[in-house]
């Protein structure tokens, strides 16, 4: 519709999540319009993490080091060690602040379904790390669903063979939510681990 | 809190229009984990469109030739001219498919109080163009907004002085639109520009 090369552009954007034809449009024009030295920025940014962000040798992350900052970092805790299933939930963890140990991303979840079994997930990765580092405590923090608890489940086991301790994150009414808002399926796991005051 | 390398993708993934910090840490992530050629391509075609894209030369649209595709084509109407605000504009009325006429883009509205006068949107191009092709109407469609409407008047008023025929585009309920739901500003304007039948 436009001249190609603005074609192509919105078609390029469309990789992005969330963006589909309208959006894409919309950012096409408003960079070339108003922010050609954003959109160049942009341009060079993609370039260079593409081309230098690897994954962390240790936990498995996003890094463009051998080795993550958490990873690095001699101000961790060596002795706990958080399971998730992406970057973005070590991103999560770290933004709250509260935790102090290391991390290892499975990158993904356990999906016979779809073929992932453990190798697909690093789970001989992890293991070696409790061979090789003094990790007490394994925090288990894959996401609440089907998968996401059967990659838990399947992971305790393990370590449990391996004399490790494990524990689950807790799971139930978000701090700030209104009672009345939460989903049933939360509600009953709410009740369902209760604790004594 | 990650590497520079996609700390820096992600802030300058916020200069696209409604990305915030959220969506663009999710972005990058997500074109880092499972689209890295898709972000190449991205790339690419960012720096050749800031590269190539630049105004047309009798419409002031964005196009990568001398002339853009509709000013170049020799089967558009050469009486009917289109004004409009934005290259999204011209797209926009390009995809209802109905118009077949040529355009003139001015780039922004006529807004005083930002300092906005006509020699910033081209009013002088607009009149030369009047000079040296056979333009018998010029059909004002600039946003139904304060400063569109005075961009309107002030170019109907320029034009009519020149000899010729002014039209703005109609403004009412949109077609499937419900009446309970429309804004009481449009729903006095239709009755206001009824039309007997």
């Amino acid at each position: 519709m436009f001249s190609p090369l603005i074609d192509e552009l919105m078609h390029a954007l469309k990789v992005l999540p969330g963006v589909g034809p309208k959006s894409a449009q919309r950012m096409a024009l408003q960079l070339l319009e108003h922010n050609r030295e954003g959109a160049s920025r942009l341009a060079d940014s993609l370039q260079r993490a593409v081309a230098g962000v690897a994954r962390c040798g240790r936990c498995r992350t996003l890094t463009e080091q051998p080795l993550c900052g958490v990873c690095a970092s001699e101000r961790r805790d060596n002795t706990l060690l958080c399971v998730v299933e992406t970057p973005a939930d070590v991103l999560a963890i770290e933004q709250a602040g509260s935790y102090q140990g290391k991390y290892f991303v499975l990158l993904g979840h356990l999906s016979p379904i779809d073929g992932v079994g453990p190798e697909d997930i690093g789970i001989d990765q992890l293991l070696a790390l409790l061979q090789t580092e003094p990790v007490s405590e394994i925090i288990l923090a894959t996401n609440p669903t089907v998968e996401g608890e059967a990659t838990a489940f399947y992971i305790s086991e393990r370590a449990k063979k391996a004399g490790i301790n494990v524990t689950r994150i807790a799971h139930g009414v978000p701090l700030g939510g209104e009672l009345e808002y939460i989903d049933g399926g939360t509600l009953a796991h709410a009740f369902s681990s209760r604790r004594s005051l």
